[in-house]
């Protein structure tokens, strides 16, 4: 049974366009690499019952839930108040994230950095070698930060354990067709092979093609099968590449 | 009073990692300039029911909303119907559509070109100079293509419309203090002036700053002076510079 994953992205600095969100593709690169079907994304402001309302209903309709951002020091992060709201648990002081951040910041180490160290009662926390901080893991959640860099830290952690074996196969094909010369041939293929999902992007900018068609499933031979349905009908005129 | 807006992006090949979404950003910074607040996006995928329900939850909340993807020929572009499911209104053909298409295709159109023409019932067009096709517009909802190209094009046709003079105003302070050393003072100057929005982003990867401090709101004299109140109390060595 293929998993379901949403996203729920929090920060105004995003909904204010100062701050293009990138972890969005990451996450959903990584999931789709391991056959977990990301189907929602949302990104809501910094505010507490905002992220508690929006989390209830993600994790009781997706089987995994990823929050990003607002989990730094300062008062615009209160994702952990949401997180905690939403599971109706108390915020409590973790003693060995306050033992890290002692470490980490010395002497400078302030009241502020020490909320770096507040979760949802019963937390889990996984640590990892290369992140400064433990990632927060609560039933279905898992709570990342904002900062790009070390969000793809964090998923590189997680992909150990959220790897079950169900990878997607994916296959593309390159062409000079327009979209609409070929849209009746695609959803025959779709038709043909219900397991494999069929896409079309084109490209609006000069390339070496026009139209990208691309094939996924968790079945390889189908993937495989409903690409080369689409090259044999195809106007071989019309065809640049496959990969 | 400051209009909400929401974004409904659509398409799996979002949500599956294969393309980077950049019409939220585009959109988020237009909307910041006209004074707009960008409450909420959701990606969600090319099923016409999610859409719909989407929609009727975005457009029932917000006072505008821009769906952005799932307008081209092919069989995964739904969102037509979606939008005209929210609306309880049958998908009908613009003849006037219908007679630039097979303008622009000549003896080339097909019949999957020709669904580029269909529309909710009673829906408006607003035409444009540069972009191919007119933008479709119903009550409070504008449906724009995920191209990102036509996506902007159409946008900038968008902006004298909705312009109704009420701009954010905007100030940054860049320095090189750590978040958590300078978590308590913000705090302060966002009780202080609490229409401004203060915002703190700090710069994983070196840089000439450490941390960057914006002030956002509608009183431009307001953003000023939380602006000033930061760059007077910081520690002058931390400061770097002031746009």
């Amino acid at each position: 049974m293929r998993r379901t994953a949403a996203a729920l992205i929090i920060g105004n600095e995003i909904l204010s366009g100062k701050i293009a969100d990138t972890n969005t593709t990451l996450l959903a690169r990584l999931l789709f690499d391991l056959g977990i079907e990301l189907r929602r994304v949302v990104v809501c402001p910094d505010e507490v019952d905002t992220i508690g309302k929006d989390l209830s209903d993600l994790r009781s309709t997706h089987d995994l839930v990823f929050t990003s951002g607002g989990v730094g020091p300062t008062h615009d992060d209160v994702t952990i108040d949401g997180v905690a709201e939403s599971f109706g648990r108390p915020v409590v002081r973790s003693v060995a994230v306050e033992k890290m951040i002692r470490k980490y910041y010395g002497d400078r180490a302030t009241e502020a950095h020490f909320r770096m160290a507040n979760m949802p009662e019963g937390a889990e926390m996984i640590r990892s070698s290369d992140a400064p901080w433990p990632t927060v893991v609560i039933e279905n959640v898992f709570v990342l930060p904002g900062v790009p860099e070390i969000f793809e830290l964090k998923l590189t952690d997680l992909r150990k354990r959220l790897d079950e074996g169900y990878g997607f196969h994916s296959q593309a094909v390159y062409t000079l067709c327009d979209e609409g010369e070929i849209a009746g041939l695609l959803e025959r293929i779709a038709e043909i092979f219900p397991g494999v999902m069929v896409g079309s992007y084109i490209k609006w900018q000069a390339e070496d093609y026009r139209t990208k068609l691309t094939f996924d499933g968790t079945d390889r031979e189908a993937v495989a099968r409903a690409a080369d349905m689409l090259v044999d009908e195809l106007d071989a005129k019309l065809f640049v590449r496959r990969d």
